[in-house]
């Protein structure tokens, strides 16, 4: 029987989940695992606040429990990691964090990396997330676009607001930028033409992860089988 | 035209290269990308010092100019990541190494993460590497099992000296393990095993980290041209 | 009127919340603020895991918005800090956790501080907490115990397992000892009599510093009206 | 019989006594410890220096020496924590040094903290000992008013100074202040109105702190006596 | 017989060997160790990239295992330190290489030093090899003049460059400046006199060292003699 | 005029100033600086504590106020690195003091250096000292002898005591040591003899170090003038 990752958009907003349900297509192949995306019906609409983050740990916990059997590993598709910690009690399957895969993805493309954040307040949590990983050594910074979550649809506005913050990390250093939000992976490909420097979607390098894992799972036996 | 993966053993040993394309056939999928193994020529057939990983650096850097007009992306295949920041200025292909991209696969895996290097002599230069790639802050340690590359076939020695190290590393504070050397792969099942702990094998995760790359850049388009 | 704390027992055992109101005794007095110590109802009776830790974090900020009106400062009674972020989002009041607050009143009393846990899989959450908190340069080390939370009134293996715990982090260089469960408070003599360490219990030092905190609003408020 | 902290200016400016003796007002309560504030004759009028901070310690360990026998703890009220280790070498009770305690204070009331420093040549020792106490992590920056302390008396030019050296600590991100010299507590409720961030004053945090200790000493007895 | 310091210029430009001689010449002393300086053929005539780096390490431990049997130390002439791992392999006599070397020595002058670097694709380098040896903590930044080797030939760019980049570090709290390219030294005079921070030529300062520890050397074997 | 570098021993122990006077020999060479020892009258015999680090600045600065017209560049000769701050301020002249000069010349001979100390009180302050230096990264640890200062003319104690501490630290990981304390300087050659390691001797590398900064000087002068 095949191979199935739960993606888990840890907000109830079914248009993002629905984004990245197409947006990983291009992770989709003869063979390869399914891919499977969830909204988390018993949270709020983003995720926007510490409280959201502590809130939705309970439902996710609950959904990873219910999903653990037929599920060969989790990806929670929210930057600020909500109850990775406590999912990896919940489940021996494999957890992955978009914040801390996103991050571990763009150590392998640059000297150093940027965040781009939403809003001003959204800096000393993702401070704090970053020292909580160990990752701070190579983060050149994380600059606030300006534009909350809900906005990001205005297009104008967010173009504008995004690339001022990665103009704004570019100048302090960072070679690699990870966008901070999953609204904001429309603009990547601006966002690289207009800075030059590779953009992580954490979604898609964290899910591409969790590929490996499972395959990895698989070729571990397969090579011990010849070995 | 499909896409192509350079998996570089920078060793002159064809027997480790061949090992690696084994190991690597897990990952080799309808539709994905194909993935090349080679032998650095002009090369020891270990590396086992830092004379070692300098002096290899010209030749594969020569190897990736001429491999690069028909390569997507390169993995350097020896935990020292030799010649890894050269290779990035000598192509505009991602570049990634065993070892960044070991540890970056293990954060996503645990807690603490411990290595487990051949002799006693490599543990100074490991941290420095570590010191380099600014990884330091969740490193458990580097224990080494007392075992050359070159007699890591010795199959009763190597299995106690790697035993040895792993329960080191546990008592430690690792909660996963990555291999320091290409040669310790077959031992990886037993080591899991025993200790319970899940082990890295940094050339799988990482020419994993490669595909997801080649793929996110195609996945990229198409999102970009649906978007 | 007079001014109020509330000292929150996160976990529902109200044996726990009625041994930390009788070890706040002598904080109270003449003038200073009523300490009120709550039993958090939606809670399981101790807690003992990340999963815990986050799934307290709903019914304690509801908690505080209830009772934020008629309360000065709050004071969140376990050593895992949990929802601190969350609550301080929650109410424009104080909010202190006592692993944060205790950790901080150590620094005044040593060169180098260590904790003692209860079980050996507390170590690296607790090392993730610090590094959060940017706190681990002075950390000593943390040692477990070997006990269980709901064994700790077994006063023979308590005994023994804390002061192990405690002499090894001597050992390690500890000066000073923070107490990483309020349930180990009935050992901090012995602890301190057969180590010779000053011993920090976290619920005291950091309801003491939330005290600080009221009388500060009020003394600034005196001395602005002075000055 | 009572209990008695002794607060040390340790410069000979008994002005600066005095107010200090004022701002204290709001820790004295009926059954509390007496509140004693005492000025250092042997010492400079103002500690500008790192030679002042080191020629202050002989003076400041004989006051020490002097006063044990009827004193339960000791403040030391200058920043740069004068003599604070040589201090604890002096006596068996608690020392504390208003650097570190104001900063450990400042630890629980935001993510970062900013130093507000008078002049551009503090910055650097400033720096120096933070990393000796090993807080620097979560130091969002130190910013001098470009007021000396003799100057501080002039309203209008240290309103602005200081406002400004504020504006600019919250815009490298700090949310919480402190003050570093004594001498700017008189400007404090306006830097928390301009900035709308919490503003320590760590000569008022740390005799909080010492009061705690005093108290957590009997209530640790009297906690002892009944558990 | 006398003893010999090879200092190695590891480009192949004789131009700089020349000027490198002639800077030394106020280490040449009675009964002081010779100074030799030699250029390395194989090389490029400036080392500009990280492949340059790499590319040297090569013809320099050939070159260090040639001048082996008559040489005391040597010094590798080059700020990015290219082959000093590497060439600590090769001989047992002592290798310093002129970036570790000239930070060490900065450490003696100032609380936090800056390096002044050709052009703004060195900072990133720069920043990695800092943290490699483990002396980030004191770092004021990393400022390219935007000068490249190549031009530092022309006074008056490279003047107005250099101070820029100077005043920039000094603003950023350095208070000693380490030179990162040896053509950078005539300029150092005029970088003191307009900065007025001390400025380390770091080939200067590491041959100083060298010669320090073959006398040590000689001195330790006398005292031994004597003790 | 010839110049001239005054070392000053800043405890009132003649016999130890004419022990570093004589180890001093090696450094004296025809053309060379002048090297005057001196021995702090006002000082306790040995530097023990950190209120004895703290006393003895006071006629530390006095002295080097005295000599300052007379001398070129001071050397600290304790390892605790007493006044050297103040001193920085006291003269324009270089002040080195052997704790950071002879922690950076190990730096430049090996990958991590271990720290033999007297008495396991000393470690907390040596921590707290290198933390402030910034130093770190590098340290492998610091271990204690067992024998104060005045037992280090007993030789069989002091030489299994400082073989066991120079034996631990290489188990840790250090491939340089650095003698903590001048009365060590007997027993560095059986300490490398013993360990295979380098041995650094502070004073004597830390003296050369000031050697090169007056030539450094005089040598810039002239590289001036002809430039």
């Amino acid at each position: 029987m095949g191979q199935r990752i739960l993606i888990i958009n840890p907000n109830s907003d079914r248009e993002v989940t629905a984004a990245i349900d197409r947006r990983l297509e291009g992770l989709r192949f003869a063979g390869g695992p399914e891919l499977s995306c969830a909204t988390l019906e018993d949270a709020p609409p983003g995720i926007e606040t510490m409280r959201h983050i502590d809130e939705v740990a309970r439902p996710l916990c609950d959904l990873i429990e219910r999903e653990d059997p037929k599920t060969d590993a989790f990806v929670i598709a929210c930057f600020g990691d909500p109850a990775v910690a406590s999912a990896r009690e919940t489940t021996r399957k494999p957890v992955l964090g978009i914040g801390e895969g996103g991050i571990a993805a763009a150590l392998n493309h640059g000297a150093r990396y940027g965040i781009v954040t939403n809003l001003a307040g959204d800096v000393n949590p993702g401070l704090r997330q970053i020292r909580a990983l160990g990752l701070d050594a190579r983060l050149a910074g994380i600059e606030a676009a300006g534009i909350a979550v809900v906005d990001l649809a205005d297009k104008v506005r967010s173009r504008s607001g995004l690339l001022g913050a990665a103009a704004r990390l570019k100048e302090r250093g960072a070679d690699v930028l990870v966008l901070g939000c999953a609204g904001m992976v429309p603009y990547a490909g601006e966002l690289e033409a207009q800075t030059g420097l590779k953009v992580i979607d954490p979604v898609f390098a964290t899910t591409a992860m969790a590929i490996c894992l499972v395959q990895a799972a698989a070729g571990g036996q397969a090579a011990g089988a010849r070995g």
